[in-house]
């Protein structure tokens, strides 16, 4: 095994502009946004290789990340590169149709499925941690945290309130790194939010962004602007300093008109929940020195806190967690009716999943702000009459800075992706768009992802765990005409408890391109049709109909 | 979720002769070769779809079964089936280089990966168990097993003994599935083989069908014959009833002059080793009323058993463990010096690998045995230099008898494969062989399992566990041209501790598939050269060289 040879850290940015250095724009682009995850605008530890999600990496090493980009300066248009865990290990002659590069990131065989090996073998300069999008080299920074909020939000409206949250108040707490998407994407989707967060610091940032729009002085101040927000239809978001283990029984007490209740905490870790009663200032002394004191003391917050969720709910709200995995932690501290409300995958997700929908993302290789631009009219040219969609794209392109490559996502489906591959590529071919774009999307989507404690968290046939289907995924991607493809293992939550898969392809203006995006952009999304399909959901079912996606079984009953 | 609609057990075997009813002959090799899978001359249950190993199967169900049929009939040469864990579940539109179909088996996710959750989800009609080439439809009975051990008492052979057991007694015990080939690849390669079986009934068996040569009356007797026979350099076995846990520590005392030593009892279940002891007849019995017992005394057998194997290692023999974990089981019986000699992946399979070497293997579609007996002479002529295959070979010709279609197997390295392949294309162009073969391998290849306790036991660098391998080389198989592309979880080794891919690609002739075999059968085995080069290996890095596949880290040091 080599490591690095010399190969330092550095700065790196993607190449700009219309002319390539590769000898294809397939090959190109990879190289481009293999640099842009660890552009500093986009990844959170350059120096590292880490782009997000604590140690998601784009290469295993510097010497790794060198030879890659050297390969795909050359590799030509019938060969493939192999990458296993950030490190390219070989080049195959294979075909025109065939991936450009094929990857495997932080996969073990099941019963060495755990972070004590993981670590171990990562000490050992054997793999890497690739989250989703870091090792698949499409990650576009937080403009994907925030659109997914807002298609979480938006299907909550679109379920209980006739698809606008205006005239709702939605109580949350935690201003982090994907909680502090939460205020923007209430209001983008019409609604009042009263955020609690115990870090003040948290609360000027989220401002200083314009994620988050007023801070209160106090709960009962919060309470009162948030009623007469609610009152008057405003889309407003307000902030307040508190925890949320006294503020939101506080405000079901008091009987404040809730109409949605989340909460995006740290809680997955107690040690990253301020337990009631303990000073902001004295948390990290406290969690360092004591820690199982500590951790009781915020499992029993939690369920005070899940506890006010419940009653909530039971008063008529819509209540929901969003992935942190408070449930779990206030059930373990003894409050049973911990899971009497959803995970948000089974309430809001997976009805969209069942559509083909998913996180649809594309980044211009130009690095032209106006080629997004483009594609944004495009899209709404084709997808105008999606009021929902519409108001994202318009918001997107008002309020969303760049990081690194200019990048668009938007959450689409069955048909439509096909639809707007063909356009941006039609697009790219009259010369609209001055150079190719790179078609992606996040590998929590549709028919990509065996996550039980996530996506595929309570299926209705029970068939959470079998993974299987991400592994179809990659190989149909392969065998449509992707550009690039990968098969990861722990994303989100971690080793032992996901696999994933992703695919880029390029829109680079050929008819070559062409035939493939309507492959793969079809086929993609489908493989989630067809999941959703075989573990009883009608609405899939009805979908795989419309979009004439055969099942064999199905067919063989009639 | 559909499952049997109507849909009833029966008979199936594959359709033979030159004229095919699917549109191509890749999805007519997919329909042959399944139906083969369930034939009753190759299936051990096939009312109940099991092909081999337990619960090895070809399909989730007979209406699965049906279904896939149904589609392989009429799919088109762009279009792909997808089959989660033996069940048809989508057809998608591809190209004509894409598979015909894309299938993974038993796949779950790493915190589910254990038996438990496994048999509920089979349970609920949720997933199957597809062994290594049982749900990838290319099991062709018990040739390959003894191949396969041919092959390792072959490369014992190679590595100590100038290349022929010729002259040298090999110890070993169990003539069961597996076991049974022991004596037969012993002799194939020249050699005297000693086996002990405490079951009488299976020696007699052995003898029938020609794998075993004469039954020795006691332990008294088989000494003196195997001493003989190795003083006047014949090959001939001898079998007698004994149990291995006595007997072999008692030839050990005695002296007796064993040039190698291994073991095929079913060692990795206690309840199955007859402990020393205990009557034959007595067995099943005491394992079912007193398992704890049992399993202690069975336990301590097998440290005398391991003990004595030691010993002989210790007076110079060639001792192996021969993957039934009996090391294991002794060390847990508080044997200290269990694993002073190796397992046989390590010791003799992996410098196979290392030159892209692993279980080859092809089938006529005909069904004519002749058309065998034409690719045999090919093979004779391509690489009949080759005095270990061309003995394999000719042996095989006159040995074997066929179950289900006519199919041969032989273990070729980089470069042989990919000659073999456009050898037999030719054949089947010209007309000298009658109808399309399908070729492919087991997944105990060079670059296509991880698993490690066999296959990816003590890997040089320590990346035993490391799956990204068997996932990239079916993302390659896919990316090359292959006809049907698999991922399994689980195969010979149980769930948990294996992940695993195939390929099987179909010469018919045709020009196209000249090209897919040229890209296949050289990149499928390049995938384990890759790997183990990765690994340090110097044997694999020079197969690399020699045969220009691309190493990028290695290129990057010059
Ligand atoms: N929905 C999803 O798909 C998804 C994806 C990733 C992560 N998550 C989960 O969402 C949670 C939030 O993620 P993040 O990246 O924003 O975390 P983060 O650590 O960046 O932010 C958590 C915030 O909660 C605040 N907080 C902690 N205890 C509090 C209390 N008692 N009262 C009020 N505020 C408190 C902290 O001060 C911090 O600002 C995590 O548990 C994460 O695992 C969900
Ligand atoms: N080498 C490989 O790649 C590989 C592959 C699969 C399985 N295996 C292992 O090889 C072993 C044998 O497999 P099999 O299919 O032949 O099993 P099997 O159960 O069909 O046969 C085992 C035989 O051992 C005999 N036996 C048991 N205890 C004995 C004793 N004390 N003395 C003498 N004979 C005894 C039994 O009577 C039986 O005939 C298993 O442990 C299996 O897991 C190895």
């Amino acid at each position: 095994m080599t490591t690095g040879t010399g190969s330092a850290p550095r700065k790196v940015r993607a190449p700009r502009g219309t002319v390539r250095s590769a000898k294809g724009w397939p090959q190109e682009a990879a190289l481009r946004m293999l640099h842009n995850n660890l552009d500093p605008e986009v990844a959170e530890h350059p120096d590292r290789l880490v782009v997000y999600g604590g140690s998601g990496r784009a290469a295993r090493d510097w010497a790794s990340f060198d030879r890659i980009t050297a390969v795909l300066r050359e590799l030509g248009d019938d060969e493939t590169l192999l990458v296993q865990s950030g490190r390219p290990v070989g080049v195959l002659p294979t075909h025109e149709w065939a991936p450009r590069v094929l990857i495997a990131n932080a996969n073990l065989v099941g019963d060495w499925s755990n972070w004590e090996e993981f670590r171990r073998l990562e000490a050992l300069g054997l793999t890497m941690y690739g989250q989703m999008t870091a090792g698949s080299w499409i990650y576009i920074g937080t403009q994907g945290i925030l659109q997914g909020t807002y298609e979480t939000f938006g299907a909550v409206a679109a379920k209980r309130f006739g698809g606008s949250l205006a005239g709702t108040l939605t109580l949350t707490a935690g201003l982090g790194g994907m909680g502090g998407a939460q205020p923007l994407a209430v209001t983008m989707n019409g609604g009042t939010a009263l955020v609690l967060e115990c870090d003040a610091t948290r609360i000027e940032r989220r401002i200083a962004q314009g994620y988050l729009d007023v801070r209160a002085d106090s709960l009962d101040d919060a309470l009162r602007r948030a009623e007469q927000a609610r009152r008057e239809r405003r889309a407003v978001s307000i902030g307040v300093q508190a925890n949320a283990a006294d503020a939101v029984p506080e405000l079901l007490r008091r009987g404040a008109p809730v109409d949605v209740v989340t909460d995006q905490t740290s809680a997955h870790d107690p040690l990253a929940y301020l337990p009631s009663g303990v000073d902001f200032a004295d948390w990290g002394d406290y969690a360092t020195r004591a820690p199982e004191d500590f951790t009781r003391r915020a499992r029993e917050s939690m369920a005070a806190h899940v506890e006010a969720m419940v009653g909530f709910a039971d008063a008529g709200a819509e209540v929901f967690d969003y992935g942190n995995a408070i449930r779990g932690e206030a059930r373990t501290a003894g409050y049973a009716r911990a899971f009497d409300f959803p995970g948000f995958v089974p309430a809001y997700i997976r009805p969209l999943f069942c559509q083909g929908k998913g996180p649809f993302r594309w980044a211009a290789l130009s690095g032209d702000p106006a080629d997004i631009a483009r594609t944004d009219r495009a899209v709404l040219e084709l997808f105008g009459d999606d009021d929902h969609l519409a108001r994202w794209i318009r918001m997107a392109g008002e309020r969303i800075s760049y990081q690194g490559l200019p990048a668009r996502i938007c959450w689409l489906g069955q048909g439509e992706r096909a639809a707007a591959g063909q356009r941006f590529n039609e697009l790219v071919a009259s010369g609209e768009i001055s150079a190719p774009l790179a078609i992606g999307r996040d590998h929590l989507d549709t028919g990509s992802v065996a996550s039980p404690y996530r996506e595929t968290e309570s299926m209705a046939d029970g068939s959470d765990a079998i993974a299987d289907w991400p592994l179809l995924n990659a190989l149909v991607n392969t065998a449509s005409g992707a550009s690039w493809v990968s098969i990861h293992h722990g994303g989100g939550v971690g080793i032992g408890r996901s696999l994933h898969a992703g695919q880029v392809s390029v829109a680079d203006g050929s008819d070559l391109a062409a035939r493939k995006l309507h492959r793969v952009l079809a086929n993609d999304p489908a493989t989630g049709v067809i999941r959703h399909a075989d573990a009883g959901y009608g609405q899939a079912e009805e979908t795989a109909e419309q979009h004439g996606i055969r099942l064999p079984m199905r067919e063989g009953r009639d």
